[in-house]
């Protein structure tokens, strides 16, 4: 099926809008009616310019507040200029909106009337009708209501639009589109959207997002949509705050990629399927050499020794046990996390979903006789390999250095959780991304109060939750700090911070009140929290944690035991 | 009455809290009780030093889901835990917000009885209980409800709480709060929220204001509460994403300056009232000596002349007819209005109520001779002068140097409005700084979209509209661009902008495809349209306006003619 999107998605020039669409593989373009009337380029040139880069402009909107009028005149006239400027466009197809303006009456029978006068119209210029539905408009807010009087206005230029949003966002049962004929419906547009519940013209008008990014069932509508024969354009149609001020280029592909995990769902293009995962084979920290003591003592008090030099490349591999940490020394001042290297039962197969989905593929220089190892980009700059640890031998690109570490604790069994902090324009797309490409579940939102403002967290992981990633960004706006921890996960935290702390591994302090209003509101036992007072450690529903200090601005270590049953 | 702020409304630490309270002048805190929770000091310390401040800890809060439950014992255990946390702080009064948890059941009698054995308790410890419905109380949702459970409890340690947005947010009629005997009511929270329809559970914990930021009529609803015989606190409880990260010292000033407006409109302290203004005094642009000249060229291309110098300051004159604009050498690369004036009829007075409202008042470096101008300093920085021109005779600081201007032609008839956008963080206390130390009336907010995202505006005016602001801000985050301009009015714009244009004044480009939708979309005639698309002429609403190019990377002028009949 073709795949389109609305101008109005994406951020910019009309020309911005045209070449990120178009970059990101789309077939056609909505063309959103203030961005033809904010563009420098005359109708002709847009025509041209689609025509260059591959694109139809499959629909011109929205048309307002036509049907259902007293006197029709004035709106014929308005229609006849849009006609105009659709036919200079080579635009053959126009969204009327339901009237949501107070001169509409409430009269099915003039709607259609005045709606088949203007397909009349219409077809002298070649041009084709989409009426649609809009969740608020004043009589019409229903997409059977809509179609019944496109069904009474019988004429072979009018036929319906269907918006996912309009029509799940009133709980409308979206099973009776199949009771449409398909050829009767002109055009179908996609958004999703959060759960929120609030007014919904405010809701469509800022909150909208891409498929997968919000809670509607997608997949289950547009399977209906398919079911009547529809055999047009999937459109996405998103109206969203931040989409609207970020990168045109890569929302676009954003854009696509929730598109194509959307035809997955629904049936209609396969993907290659997530390979099935089983931890982490290593996380990667970059840090320049000047600043990379601090790093290494740290990880030298949490357990781990240095255990391998890479053959080739200034990358030291630190083991605590089968737990793996690379230092890369081509970094920059401040340590982050640079990759991090999944177990994959299929590394070439996840690869080529990653890259099915529009994952930029890394290039990786090789010395000879080195592993080669997938790798690809996530939004946020992060590396993501795919790894067969037993397999592929990644492992011997390291020259051994000293004995793997953890011989004087077992307190550390692996790596929990990865949480990154994400940039404020692409924290949805961050989302999706890790969540597509590694074939993850999402966990609800969740959001925390911090004292420099709220930060909001989704949580994802796989199926047996040995990959587990953890996204934030602040509520309001960038405050500009990236924040990142590693959680290695710990079968005895408190036995496990015991020893840490001995090592000298210096613990972010958890303040007596914490610990005061522990008692208060959980049946911890007295001296549970008294050992957890004195180790820093703190609850949070089944789970206790120790956080260390900060390592550079951003950085920092947790140690996690999950299943308690001490509480 | 006593002035207080709870801990939730300001970002930080609790001690940068205090501080910030302190400073601004509260009386009081509401303790919220996550912010002890994360503090470092013990409750000791922040009773020592809110003593140190001179602040009370008026209320500590809130103690959730208590009442009406089948098995009260651990609830009550709960609450000696928080009796003895309070003992510490000697804070003496506890919120007790109506239950929300399922185990909650819908029993008046239940609920007192459990309501007064908690305020027995209370009484041991010099405690008293101050209980509230929340909106989205599971059965207590409504203040009547709250305060039938407590009447019926009947225990002097045993009162309600009252919260505006509770209240006001559910529709709820706050007349019959005249029927709680006042020493009853043992506290008093105040917050604004903007009109919108969405959950109420959503629209409390993010999007509450201070009072005259939002849409609630809070005079009125104090005014009930006072007519109680109500004795305690006014006490802003506001939860805000924005406010929760920004600087908590400002924070608090604003929240204080809202509370005196508050206090003024319910007639519980007056303030110096806002003096008549008349229009603008001038206009000041601050630019440095290297980069003045396009400001000049411009200023010269518009009608305006160099006439006149001042005695002891870089400052320029430039006049087109009454139409003044100064021109600052002290500035920096990037020319920005710098200061505004406006014409009072009692400059004293405007500048008595500014410093009432905690307008910092400028220092003003004055040569022998010279007029004396008071001005203050907006949120944005901004300077604002209070000025009688025909009386103080500020205009002999300045040197004639040369004929007024506006000889050329009589397009020019003043400064209709300024526009300035401001800082993300600090947009709301903006708005209410303008509206109320000038004393103007707030329009309902607006919102455009532009090609690098969504912008909302506020505009405001004095009774006659001679004096006009438009603030702006982009809806999500801040994008780091200052954007201002100055609006001059005129009786023919297209006669303005014709001749500008022969002056080699740059305007900013319409492009065609918006005159063609002009046409379609109103009754203009097509020769008006023909004339403004040739000079860049825009129509919005009666208004006829042009733009000129930016000079600088923020700033430019616009040509603005109102009331038109042409359309």
């Amino acid at each position: 099926m073709r795949r389109s999107i609305a101008t109005v998605c994406l951020s910019g020039t009309l020309e911005d809008k045209l070449e990120a669409a178009a970059a990101a593989g789309f077939d056609e373009i909505e063309l959103f009616e203030p961005d033809l009337i904010a563009s420098a380029l005359s109708p002709e040139q847009v025509r041209d310019r689609a025509d260059d880069l591959g694109l139809t402009i499959g629909l011109y909107q929205p048309f307002r507040d036509f049907e259902a009028v007293p006197e029709p005149r004035e709106n014929l006239r308005r229609a006849e200029h849009k006609f105009a400027v659709m036919e200079r466009l080579g635009a053959d197809l126009l969204l009327v909106c339901s009237n949501v303006s107070a001169a509409a009456q409430d009269d099915d029978e003039l709607a259609a009337a005045q709606l088949r006068t203007l397909a009349e119209r219409a077809a002298e210029h070649g041009i084709r009708i989409a009426y649609e539905a809009l969740a608020w408009g004043r009589h019409v807010s229903d997409y059977e209501h809509a179609w019944r009087i496109v069904d009474a206005a019988d004429h072979p230029n009018l036929g319906t639009c269907l918006d996912s949003f309009h029509i799940l966002s009133r709980g409308s049962d979206p099973a009776t589109i199949r009771d449409i004929p398909g050829d009767k419906i002109f055009y179908l547009q996609l958004a999703d959207a959060p759960e929120l519940v609030m007014d919904v013209l405010q809701w469509s008008r800022h909150y909208r997002c891409f498929p997968g990014q919000g809670g509607f069932d997608l997949a289950a509508f547009v399977q209906h949509v398919l079911a009547t024969g529809y055999a047009g354009p999937l459109s996405l149609e998103v109206f969203n705050d931040v989409f609207r001020q970020a990168d045109p280029q890569r929302m676009a592909i954003d854009a696509m990629r929730s598109l194509l995990l959307l035809e997955e769902a629904a049936g209609v293009a396969p993907l290659p399927p997530a390979a099935p995962l089983s931890g982490y084979a290593f996380v990667e920290l970059a840090v320049s050499p000047d600043a990379a003591a601090p790093v290494e003592r740290l990880l030298i008090a949490m357990g781990f020794r240095h255990a391998g030099q890479h053959r080739t490349k200034p990358v030291q591999l630190w083991r605590h046990g089968d737990t793996r940490i690379l230092v890369n020394h081509d970094g920059e001042e401040h340590p982050r996390v640079a990759a991090i290297a999944v177990e994959s039962e299929d590394p070439i197969r996840s690869a080529g979903r990653a890259q099915h989905l529009l994952a930029p593929l890394l290039p990786r220089e090789r010395g000879p006789g080195e592993a080669e190892l997938s790798a690809i980009a996530a939004p946020d700059g992060t590396s993501v390999f795919f790894c067969r640890t037993d397999a592929d031998g990644w492992l011997t690109d390291f020259l051994t250095a000293g004995p793997p570490g953890g011989g004087i604790s077992s307190d550390v069994t692996g790596i929990d959780h990865v949480a990154l902090s994400q940039p404020f324009d692409f924290f949805d797309e961050a989302v999706l991304f890790y969540r597509s490409v590694l074939g993850l579940d999402l966990q609800p939102p969740g959001e925390r109060a911090t004292t420099e403002g709220l930060v909001r967290s989704r949580d994802a992981h796989n199926a047996d939750s040995s990959v587990r990633f953890s996204l934030t960004v602040p509520v309001v706006g960038d405050n500009g700090s990236e924040r990142q921890h590693i959680a290695l996960a710990s079968d005895d935290v408190l036995t496990a911070a015991a020893a840490m702390r001995d090592r000298g591994v210096p613990l972010r302090a958890v303040h007596d009140n914490y610990y005061d209003d522990l008692l208060a509101r959980t049946d911890l036992e007295p001296e549970t929290v008294e050992r957890m007072r004195g180790l820093n450690v703190r609850y949070d529903d089944g789970l206790l944690h120790v956080y260390t200090e900060l390592v550079g601005p951003g950085l920092f270590f947790e140690i996690v035991e999950r299943g308690l049953s001490r509480a």
